[in-house]
């Protein structure tokens, strides 16, 4: 018989008491074993959620999480290993440069992605509609291609914090989401597990992102910073601003095209200058202080690198993208400058084409979503188009509209600018 | 498609929101019908609890819970009914006296009874003890005895309030039992949903009972007795001490004998005192405030129904009661007064030795207790037997006598007497 039960660890969370090491060890090995059942972890996850947790208790369940599964050893990679990790955001594609970027620069990138749940999208689906891209591999692959390209995007493996997988799912349909502790160590312990030596993390700040306040992102950045520096893994957190969906394409093809543009030296400005904060901050991070990512992007190296990574996992990069059967122009009724775009109403139209899923097994789809054709800043004349809505099939647009109808606001005067990265936390 | 989803109903909950009537409608219904989750209605039982319910949430959770099951219709009675609940404590046997008790008077008393889980012991449980007696009766047996004999004690049939059923087994669970809203919605939607006309409610504070402060006990009886009288259902509260066990026996057996001992006009004289408080508020509640219930108890009118309501479940009141094979006798260590007797701890030794049940699959032994030699107020000399604990197996003895050391506490001047009664709400 154990020493401890399910009820008496909920008791203490839910009168406001720290659980104790022992407690946090039993409970997640014995949620994992199936002998904590799921609706004591979620009454669990909601006292949680409720009462807080002290540093000690995020450091321990993380700990914990990361123990009930493997932690890869990336030690037969030379080069310094770095990834990152963005909160989620609307048109958040910045993974598919920045990985080749800063493998060209000198480091190893082992960034094991997910997919999109609700309005904001997946890397995964987003490379998914690259013919023939594959995003299971196995963890020898994985190694491999990593020693090799010094780049992988691919699926998290199954074996990976099985604990925190579980109790995602879970937290999914319980209401209890939205938990700093439990968000924090759900992303820490896999990205500890996967061995990487260094994280940036961008913690998203807006309406469009999960903290719609700085507050609570700095809060979120600062315990996932010190969760790192804890197991080794030299952490730095960006807090970028994610009022208005970066780039001009939300969704999945669209959002491969506008990253190749990047690749080739080009694309949205925001995406290029995020890009770049990012691959600083990252080769720092992995020890190459010196590296110039922005050479990189203009001399085509980390294009080549995109392309070998691509092919390495069966895509064509010289493939044509799918694309949208019916597409609806929406034009500004007067003259004007755009003083904003609200990022969650443009993620919710993406989601409404087809462009996100809302339950895990939904298919998405590859051409659905939205196109800027005026960003924050840019002057507008009665008639322009403001954005475009695709789908793959055309009853999808009305909903889509009605979600997308107030999201463009439109001054007399030009706004001030705001900055993209907020702060930086170390 | 549902206008409802559980994870918004969570929500609104667990940010400190009211819930609204359609959405306590809903999930009430569909936690019912399976398509609310455990885990979803879990971690709302949590929110529940650490963000409370105001009393139009309270008043409406009970409709629903009420409203998910039938509702006897006892029209057919002639007689007023008028029932009894306590809310758990040691040694709390007063249902049976007092229910042929208060139909000697000219009451009904339809009184649906649980098992016990954990240290307070059940009703049915005791009368189990009897050889023959059964608590399950159908509908028109229960209906028919009440309108015959004016007296029944049986189990609760699995139609009443049966959100209630699947919701009391999921708290028990899930460390979600201690929320007043939850723990008055489950006690008054079984009342309500058993058709009495009246009902008083017997609300214990102390170590031995749920609540152990009397504002917490006063909050729960003031909630409750605004709910019957929202249903129609006259409802009054006594709060009464469970500092210390009622009675001398705790057990099931045991309790059967010191009921009978009651009818036969003698008995203890804190169970004799909280029977006749009982009987006369609900004869008063039933219309019936002239009845005189000690002048039953003395003239053998109260004994009479006993052994008929006994006879017509199969039981026979004169077959003798398990004895127990093995009695530890603890004795005083020296001369005093009994000053107190915890009734958490007497209760905890009495379920060590077999009386009550860790699972709900759990069986009970019929013999095994604490008969308890001494009361508070009396004194003591060194040697005098304290209270004896009774088993059928003698391996019991030495966990039980670990729970009650320090349960009688004696001192050189004889206490200040409390009162059992503390306070009445109307």
């Amino acid at each position: 018989m154990s020493a401890f039960t399910a009820v008496d660890v909920i008791r203490t969370k839910r009168d406001g008491g720290a659980l104790s090491d022992a407690q946090i060890d039993w409970v997640i090995a014995a949620y994992t074993r199936g002998e904590v059942a799921d609706e004591q972890m979620s009454a669990l996850a909601m006292a949680i959620l409720l009462r807080g947790m002290t540093s000690a208790e995020i450091a321990r369940w993380t700990a914990a999480m990361i123990a009930s599964g493997e932690r890869l050893d990336l030690s037969s990679v030379s080069r310094p290993t770095v990834d990152k990790h963005s909160t989620g955001g609307v048109g958040d594609k910045i993974t598919l440069p920045l990985t080749p970027l800063v493998a060209a620069c000198g480091a190893a990138v082992p960034q094991l992605s997910g997919r999109g749940l609700g309005h904001t999208g997946g890397t995964l689906d987003k490379l998914e509609s690259i013919p023939g891209w594959r995003a299971v591999l196995s963890n020898d692959e994985f190694t491999a291609q990593l020693r090799d390209i010094g780049a992988v995007i691919c699926a998290a493996g199954a074996g990976l914090a099985p604990a925190d997988r579980k109790l995602y799912a879970l937290r999914d349909v319980t209401g209890t989401v939205e938990a700093i502790p439990l968000i924090a160590s759900s992303i820490m312990s896999k990205k500890i597990a996967e061995g990487t030596g260094a994280l940036v993390l961008d913690v998203k700040v807006g309406s469009g992102a999960f903290m719609k306040s700085v507050e609570h992102a700095r809060e979120l950045a600062r315990t996932m910073v010190d969760l790192g520096a804890a197991h080794d893994v030299r952490t730095v957190a960006l807090l970028t601003d994610m009022s208005t969906p970066l780039g001009h394409a939300i969704g999945n093809a669209i959002e491969v095209a506008e990253s190749v543009e990047v690749l080739a030296g080009g694309g949205p400005a925001d995406i290029v200058e995020l890009t770049l904060a990012l691959a600083r901050e990252m080769l720092t991070a992995a020890g190459l202080p010196d590296a110039d990512p922005a050479a990189a992007l203009r001399d085509g190296r980390a294009m080549d690198v995109w392309r070998t990574m691509i092919r390495a996992q069966g895509g064509d990069p010289d493939a044509p993208l799918a694309t949208a059967a019916e597409v609806e122009v929406v034009r500004a009724d007067r003259d004007g400058f755009v003083a904003g775009i609200d990022a969650l109403s443009i993620g919710l139209a993406a989601w409404r084409l087809g462009a996100g899923r809302a339950r895990k097994e939904d298919a998405v789809s590859e051409a659905a979503g939205v196109v800027l054709h005026r960003k924050p800043g840019d002057p507008v004349r009665a008639g322009d188009p403001l954005y475009e809505l695709r789908a793959d099939d055309g009853k999808r647009i009305p909903d889509a509209l009605e979600a997308a109808r107030d999201a463009v606001v439109l001054s007399e005067q030009a706004p001030v600018p705001a900055p993209l990265v907020i702060e930086r936390i170390a």
